[in-house]
């Protein structure tokens, strides 16, 4: 018997969702309880979709995005902007960037940032498949959509570094005053760049 | 394409994750991401361990708790006391008590609690099979521990009174300070409560 009083494959079902970031021991076994009184409408759909999900999601070989062909719906969508390429530090950040649907462009999925600290290096991330892809011929601006940390804008410089002479614009995300930001609430460091890239009404 | 620039199968997925008690669509997409990226040690293993909880997991036929056998474990061990009944309102409560390792008899999930409001009434609770259960030889005490709400304790006086006659002893939780709670911090209920019930020391 278990600590729990349940059985064998629920509490194997219970360590391995408290696993998952977000979710903990307690807060775990909530969520399998819940499953299994909806067994049905949760728990047997929840099966069948990570089976699916387990056989078929795969890196694009293009962006780096996850989906389930070879190449991304986003790098096969013909109505995209082929000519800009937005550089995200992970897919988290590329889906985030969907979300506000207002980029039109193409993805670079970097896979992290440079990292002194965590032994992070340029080969670590995805930098030469980006020359490859900013040296077409279509391609003119890469805007880089990096964190405002010390270690994303180290790789924000970095990259604009390489690809010096390939003929593309490179731009980066503004910094400023989130929308719906109180000033009251706002670090010192957001302040002073937003006052810095102040503009004329 | 959908809204987040991922496949429809991981679309999929992260909504049912997002119907997880303690996720939401942000958690559960970040869940969903971290299980991709952790395909063997993550998605592969609780796919499998969903199916074989969704093909095995089922009621107690004698008590109510959830395990993968016809009677759960607890049932089923000849060293618990066969004596002793505990009443709780959920599975959740069954597994918290087996957690503190302290009662050693047997079980009864009720299903739920009285509730007006809700429209909860005895015939939707297990009291039937408590009762059964109550009258066979062997059972001299059934301890409620039911919450210290107004539903959790109108359940318990209406347990209690179903039960008068069966010669079993009711007891229910004792109500007082918790472990490790302070005065300043506690409500007033709670302080009269634990006040009303002081003991010599």
């Amino acid at each position: 018997m278990t600590d729990d009083g349940a059985g064998k494959e629920i509490e194997r079902l219970i360590d391995l969702m408290a696993k998952l970031p977000g979710l903990g021991p307690r807060s775990a076994r909530r969520a399998v309880l819940t499953m299994i009184k909806k067994r049905d409408r949760m728990l047997a759909p929840l099966a069948k979709a990570m089976t699916d999900v387990a056989q078929t999601a795969r890196t694009c070989i293009e962006c780096g995005n996850i989906d389930t062909t070879e190449t991304c719906a986003i790098c096969r969508d013909a109505r995209r902007d082929s000519s800009v390429i937005c550089i995200v530090e992970d897919v988290a950040d590329l889906w985030a960037m969907e979300r506000a649907s207002v980029f039109r462009g193409r993805y670079h999925v970097l896979g992290g940032v440079l990292s002194a600290l965590d032994g992070v290096g340029p080969e670590e991330l995805r930098i030469e498949r980006l020359r490859a892809r900013a040296a077409g011929e279509e391609v003119t601006e890469v805007v880089l959509a990096l964190s405002a940390t010390i270690d994303g804008q180290t790789t924000a410089h970095y990259i604009a570094d390489q690809l010096r002479g390939l003929g593309v614009f490179v731009t980066s995300l503004a910094q400023g005053v989130p929308v719906g930001g109180e000033l009251d609430y706002l670090d010192d460091g957001t302040i002073s760049a937003a006052l810095a890239a102040r503009k004329a009404l």
